[in-house]
């Protein structure tokens, strides 16, 4: 029984509870979320870690007239149990469920939507604009890790809105993790002024100060005429790298501590201009597993309560393994490769590579723009460098494959992990636009894998082989078994038949191809004799290959697990002459939403049924 | 005659100078920068800036072993007559000649490649970290300017590089300009350093310093006690926002002065870890217009030296021109219309409506990714933003544009300037790719005008009566003339037909309708009868007027300025039954280097006469 929780059905009424009892909440609080995220999986240490200042929020502001921007959004399952939401906690990330982050269309409390990091700012300050023009008045908050405050795009948000004279609180939630350990020059400057006392400062508690210091010495008095800024700076620790953007800083403070939380959250209504209020926290609190290992469980599957296990025992290795184990196999015999991540050792599977290169793993904070261009850098000047990221991420960093990779040919190889539908993160995570914004790019070459042997061989032809800009893109989750057996090394635009038919060719590439396979065995049950081509390669593509068996069977279905107007069925369907019939099964011009891939595939007719179905219907 | 540069073949030449000699090779660099850009166009205002910056670094440094990166890389003319290239200057940024960028494949001094902003530091620590780990010795130095240090991209460089321990010289060349005077916190905290007394100070200077101050007061000294930090970050003035980064500060010095120059550049190398030397100059220098007018004289065309006036007169205003004023009109009746550029008020067409309408106008520096954000939160509170980008800019924010805009389905309207072939600025400029990673995007519609009626009409639709993201993408330069008389109102995802015909159906957008109405010309000289499709949108296509004309003339050519794997003729083409010829004329798979854009079209059989060829040979 949850006494006070219970009672919690909308943000006033956490208004009526005393200070006590807002701490009995946030225990009850803890209990709700470990026990239903060890059922749905999600992100659990981090919202452990804003439990408090959730409940601060929203006691202190006055949502939805206030408005609250998640940065990333992964921790905002308490606001969500707050803002009417509670009882659907338990479709959390679950097909047609509650999202695992903010969406604007489950809840007037959300005001904008995230999923990616560094945005709240951006966001924020656009927000109070549109206030501002409209002579609106309510508070503008953007809650931002300091992981997310190592991506440019919130530097470049801090500058703007530094200057604008705008009313905006930003809190700057410092846990001293991104996914993993925070990295970089500002990491280290957040860590020196956690260590400081603490000193809660504004411009005007800064000034009286001065004033009352006594100006003794003549060699410092000679200082401070000179740079009254500086003893300014002094005074409010080191909250200045803030303070020269123009912000005024608070803190830091202890954001388990919801009494001061709350005082702060006050005081800082009345502040003009932007305001950035500096908040301490422990991902993982409360929960003994979460706090010791936080980096485990930043996002989990469903797990044991007691034993902190996860509930899911899968034997087979996951893509990201196979990759990460291949490249420290390569990398122990060549020592002029290295891999970068950005903010992501682990999830991309670079654990094994990070222990055993050290000096040879760039972690460069949630940068993929820099990862990339830093990449372009070490190519040229003759290191391998191996980028992996995630599909979605990479949007981040477009312009610089094409400007700073790809424009001078440069020998560069994208690990492209979470290629295609990702599942449970829903639609900012889809991995649905790599193929066309990468293969309208000159000079690259695009690769898929379609089992661990071919991830494998890619991966080495790519770096031992290849000169020049290129991608090997695999799913989330795991191969379930050899795909492919055709011997043939890789070689540059080269696929493979994978079966051989006669009535009907089936192209396809990566987890695709194993569907094509499922495909072929219920369209043989009908007759239908299919020839199964495995790309391989989405650029160069081969056309050579396509077009033997197009000729042969003159029925061609592609099957391709993107939009389609990005996807590689136009350009191969472009390659045909006249007599070809061709049907396209790719995914739909929308977004798409939070499931297991399974049922997306699914909901998508990107499933084997339909899509025989579809090709008995249309093409036979 | 230049008396010292005749002599000056390599940097080798400029190491025998003496001081008093190397100021006149200043004045003579200036005359000749002056002369030649009058001729060939260019950037010339930042080239004058850093002219002594570059004679100074290639006295100090030894190149090409020693590297420097060039942040965007306009202001590399002094480095490329150093470095053999004297003498080819006559064909800078013509078809064939030297770029306007740095280029390594036109020089072994280039080490890497650069047009857009903020990316050297990114590649100087990938190319000083694959120095370190092939246990070489050399400096590698970036020269970026205060404007692109605006960029998210830099900032994530800092992060990077300031806690690596990487021996990295970062030359900070402050002219407080980007291609307008620059904005933000860092810029109003850069002004702040520059007025303070200049004081070159290394770590090491500065613990000198403080041990020799008299600690007299007791209340001083309890402060500097506490935090002995503080006092260091005083004295070293405000370079600490860098110091914080972990960058050792050197700075402010005057960026004209040689002697200066040369004495903190030599003094660098002996200075572990990453570095940063703050140059201040003159944007424009010892030219007088230029100076004056820096903004004017960012890139120019050919000019009279005595004047500063352009000779390439036109009475024709631009498309940003007609964009900028139509869209002052629209804001000047919904004052919830306003405008965001990223540092290009004037490039992009909107200097009047930052007189117009200055708390409506938001320029948030050289920072894409904030823009497109910050206009889906001015978006999400119901303003509506105009978020004016060139084309190949827009890379910058790919994710921004998925992320933030499209999955929230928001009212952004993207004005893309230089949509196509951009002529000059060669291949990093080609707005070549934004169709293609645009129309991929679910929820996006994209507008491309063929005359300026039709790109008021379009900018009238997006903003009155569209709902969700929306984009206009217009060329560099103008209309010549009106194209589509067609009278129809802009209708999502209708097209026009601009010329009847019977035998042939021709389907472009945008300036390309021009060039198919000058091949229907020629055609119709050999009796042949084409039909001409404006399309209007890219997307959603108007797959009707499309197939209704397909099917009565069953041949068709798609003329696209894009890449052929992202261009609209691949979608085009996938709509048609098997009867339908369809030939293509798009541009190659490779990145187009610099011309006039009439040269580039033709290069590239986008000529009408091409164009024709083609048609007849294959398709009649």
């Amino acid at each position: 029984m949850e006494k006070y929780l219970d009672n919690i059905n909308s943000p006033e009424d956490i208004k009526k509870l005393s200070n006590d009892k807002l701490n009995a909440l946030c225990l009850e609080l803890r209990d709700f979320l470990v026990d239903n995220v060890s059922k749905t999986g999600g992100h659990i240490a981090s919202n452990l870690g804003v439990v408090e200042l959730t409940v601060a929020l929203h006691y202190a502001f006055n949502c939805p007239m206030d408005k609250i921007v998640w940065d990333v959004g992964h921790q905002s399952y308490v606001h969500k149990i707050f803002t009417g939401r509670k009882n659907e906690m338990s479709t959390l990330r679950q097909y047609k469920g509650l999202s695992g982050f903010p969406k604007r269309d489950e809840s007037i409390y959300d005001v904008f939507d995230t999923g990616h990091s560094s945005t709240s700012i951006s966001a924020a300050i656009g927000i109070a604009r549109a206030r501002d023009l409209k002579s609106e008045k309510y508070e503008v908050v953007a809650v931002i890790g300091d992981g997310a405050l190592t991506g440019g795009m919130a530097f470049e948000a801090l500058n703007d809105a530094g200057r604008s004279n705008t009313k905006l609180i930003v809190i700057l939630n410092d846990n001293e993790m991104s996914i993993s350990p925070n990295v970089g020059g500002l990491s280290t400057y957040l860590g020196k002024i956690r260590t400081e006392p603490r000193y809660i400062s504004t411009k005007k508690d800064v000034e009286k100060i001065i004033d009352h210091i006594p100006f003794g010495s003549k060699g410092i008095k000679k200082f401070i005429k000179r740079t009254k800024d500086g003893i300014k700076k002094m005074v409010v620790t080191t909250g200045m790298l803030f303070e020269e953007l123009g912000f005024t800083y608070m803190g830091p403070i202890d954001g388990h501590n919801i009494d001061e939380l709350i005082e702060v959250f006050n005081k800082s209504k009345n502040i003009n201009g932007p305001l950035l209020i500096h908040v301490k926290t422990i991902k993982g609190k409360g929960y003994k597993f979460a706090e010791e290992r936080p980096n485990d469980f930043h996002g989990v599957s469903a797990f044991n309560i007691e034993t902190g296990k996860s509930l899911n025992k899968s034997s087979i290795p996951s893509c990201s393994d196979v990759f990460g184990n291949k490249l420290c196999e390569i990398a122990e015999k060549d020592k002029s490769v290295v891999a970068i991540t950005a903010a992501m050792t682990d999830g991309t599977g670079l654990k094994n590579f990070s222990k055993k290169f050290p000096k040879r793993l760039f972690d460069v904070g949630i940068a993929e723009q820099h990862a990339v261009t830093m990449a372009a850098g070490l190519a040229a000047n003759g290191v391998i460098p191996v980028v992996t990221l995630y599909s979605s991420f990479l949007q981040r960093a477009y312009d610089q494959v094409i400007h700073d990779v790809a424009m001078q040919n440069l020998h560069v190889v994208f690990a492209i992990d979470r290629a295609g539908i990702v599942g449970n993160d829903g639609e900012t995570h889809q991995g649905v636009f790599d193929s066309a914004f990468l293969c309208q790019i000159p000079n690259i070459a695009v690769m898929v894998p379609t089992d661990y042997r071919e991830l494998e061989n890619m991966l080495e032809y790519a770096i031992k082989l290849h000169n020049g800009p290129i991608c090997i893109r695999y799913p989330r989750g795991s191969f379930k078994s050899e795909i492919d057996s055709s011997d043939t090394m890789v070689q540059l635009g080269r696929g493979t038949i994978v079966k051989e038919g006669s009535d009907l060719t089936i192209i396809a590439s990566g987890k695709m191809v194993k569907i094509a396979i499922d495909v072929r065995d219920i369209l043989k049950d009908k007759s239908i004799d299919s020839e199964i081509i495995n790309l391989r390669f989405l650029k160069p593509l081969d056309e050579e290959l396509i077009l033997k068996s197009a000729l042969k069977t003159k029925k061609v279905v592609i099957i391709d697990e993107t939009v389609k107007d990005g996807s590689v069925a136009l350009r191969i369907d472009a390659l045909f002459p006249n007599n070809i019939q061709v049907l396209f099964k790719t995914l739909p011009d929308k977004f798409i939403k939070q499931g297991s891939i399974d049922e997306l595939l699914k909901e998508n007719d990107l499933n084997a049924e339909s899509i025989a179905f579809d090709i008995k219907n249309k093409l036979f």
